[in-house]
């Protein structure tokens, strides 16, 4: 239950822990926690996880969600799977992997992470090394994680940094959607330039986009940014363009969930519409990316990129807290008649990104601009 | 008690009536009826209004609102007022027109309407007399918005019409927040085109955004919509960018709250983004509007018009309606603690805007062409 958003349940490490992360191996227990992310920002709830059945019903379900935490959830999925299938071999080991996979079969970084896996485990024929390795694996993949993401958090404290300098005030920043240390393992992608810059001391505020349909902009990265102590304003998603004419906006810091090789960014539906205000009131639109995202087989995104249609009553209808009854709930907020469409995402074509803020540095949203980081990737050209 | 929108309450003329108006005056009953509009679109509430009194609480507490319908409304109270006060003069007038004023002091038509009503009933002595005159006037205003909003809707028409010859196929109109007939007393502003184009056997599907914060889009148009049998599809206010980009967009018409004589228009939150989306595709963009929200006084919109901000409770709470309870109720979409800003508005500049339709017909939005239209109108140049 909800009250203040301090709950503290008995099985959280600690409520005001400040490295809360959004997945974590429990040694003591010898099992997997997650925060079940279905809850927040009403609920904290922390979800035990020792089962690999658990583990893809968690994954499946949206208790996890984020294509870089999906990833680490399904590694940690396949050292569950050791432990229990010890001595029956690589046919349960291969079946694990197959339903872990099956769970979100187009998140990139699942298959990505279960690969990984069976090609350190197949060699192996010692179930108890095999057990090792696979939770040696998982740990390894999740502190890469955390490793890239605090990279591309330092790159964009020099951004946020030197306009600190030009500008000697409080620096405003404004964000869409959730690309936080939820969807991630710690610091996420748009919001560790924020954390980042929030340690070294430079004050900073944070417009919030609520991000309809879901809200994962009010309900998650407000939630992380006042955990943290950010100061931050939940505004509709209609403000941005206003707060931007008006001076109120000095940077936008998005995320991404594909970027073609030319610097097209798929993002959360509505990125594309801030993109045009920040360019039309000329203000720096950056967008933070693990190189992960870059799809080196895309060239033109808005043409290329397939948007996926969700299910519209994601729109009709709003969940939230109901106050009175100390719960959740959906309210209708349309004609019952009326029909709706849901779009998930959008394209900002790269002439509209002031830059990528990537785990390498910071590059133009060109080829040339990401080749020159990552030279030798991909085999288009 | 909503069911399916198909409500009956006793005292409506009848629930499939077509020609339902917003607000009229009911000869038998000798008293004036409105839409409640607060509880549409789950609830169509019939009010009877017949003293001076019950009207002040209409207009303060929003059961009609808009500046159009406001004006009428409040020439009408000045009829009840008349009625009531009888032979006691004018003081008991002009106190009358001073509640009503009060009640949404910033509305321009509100004080025009009873300007309008006083310059005609103070030179009359008869109580007969003025009471008949009061009711003619408000019947006159009733009358005059009516008629200006049917010549918008022709004008627009047009635009619609040679969009339809050019493509040969059913026309997809984009609009923002409600324009229409509940804003007004028939046809609507934005809205008055596609009403008088469906007439016309024209096919349109019409784009409706939500209009977050307070869903006039969802609500107020989509219902309007649906029930004109007008095929429509709600969609989140991020989402406009993503169609225009996808050719899923022929045309945008919204309204304006206020335009200044160079043609920047002041409307509801969020419609700048949808004209630089609508620019950034080479897509018509249309304001419609009644010459009364022509400010004279304001050259650059931008910079002069103060924007009102709003109660944050709006941003932080959806309301909507609770299937399961049958009825409505607002629920928290972000974390308790966190602050929220509520712009109600913001600015499109005119180099935007691809023209004005207006009663007297469309024209460039720039002061040359406003002019062109309104000759002599204004005291500045």
């Amino acid at each position: 239950m909800y009250d203040g958003f301090l709950p503290t349940p008995n099985n959280l490490r600690t409520s005001m822990d400040k490295d809360l992360q959004s997945i974590w191996y429990d040694e003591q227990a010898d099992a997997v926690r997650i925060i079940d992310q279905r809850g927040l920002p009403f609920s904290l709830d922390i979800e035990t996880i020792d089962t690999v059945e658990t583990m893809c019903v968690a994954i499946r379900d949206m208790h996890v969600r984020g294509a870089p935490l999906i990833g680490v959830a399904a590694a940690y999925g396949l050292y569950l799977a050791c432990r229990e299938a010890e001595g029956s071999g690589d046919g349960a080991l291969r079946e694990a992997a197959a339903s872990l996979a099956a769970t979100r079969p187009t998140a990139v970084n699942l298959s990505w992470a279960l690969e990984r896996q069976l090609e350190a485990l197949v060699p192996l024929r010692e179930p108890a090394e095999r057990r090792l390795r696979a939770l040696a694996t998982a740990r390894d993949i999740e502190a890469e994680d955390i490793d890239r993401c605090r990279r591309i958090g330092e790159h964009g404290l020099e951004l946020i940094r030197s306009l600190h300098r030009r500008l000697g005030r409080r620096i405003n920043i404004l964000t869409h959607c959730n690309a936080g240390w939820l969807a991630c393992v710690r610091y996420g992608t748009a919001t560790s330039p924020m954390y980042v810059a929030h340690e070294a001391g430079i004050p900073l505020h944070v417009w919030v986009d609520e991000t309809r349909p879901r809200n994962q902009g009010a309900r998650l990265t407000a939630w992380e940014l006042g955990r943290a102590g950010i100061p931050h304003t939940v505004i509709a998603d209609n403000t941005g363009g206003h707060l931007m004419q008006h001076g109120q906006v000095d940077l936008v810091i998005v995320g991404s969930d594909r970027t073609s090789r030319r610097g097209d960014v798929a993002n959360k539906i509505g990125t594309y519409l801030k993109a045009l205000a920040a360019r039309d009131n000329a203000i720096p639109f950056y967008v933070a990316l693990p190189s992960s995202t870059i799809d080196w087989n895309l060239a033109d995104g808005v043409k290329e990129i397939p948007i996926e249609e969700r299910d519209p009553e994601e729109v009709r209808l709003v969940e939230g807290w109901l106050p009175e009854r100390r719960q959740a709930a959906r309210v209708l907020v349309c004609p019952e008649s009326s029909p709706a469409a849901n779009f998930g995402f959008d394209v900002t074509p790269s002439r509209l990104v002031s830059g990528l803020i990537t785990e390498k540095g910071i590059c133009a949203a060109t080829e040339e601009g990401i080749r020159s980081l990552f030279p030798g990737s991909g085999s288009h050209s």
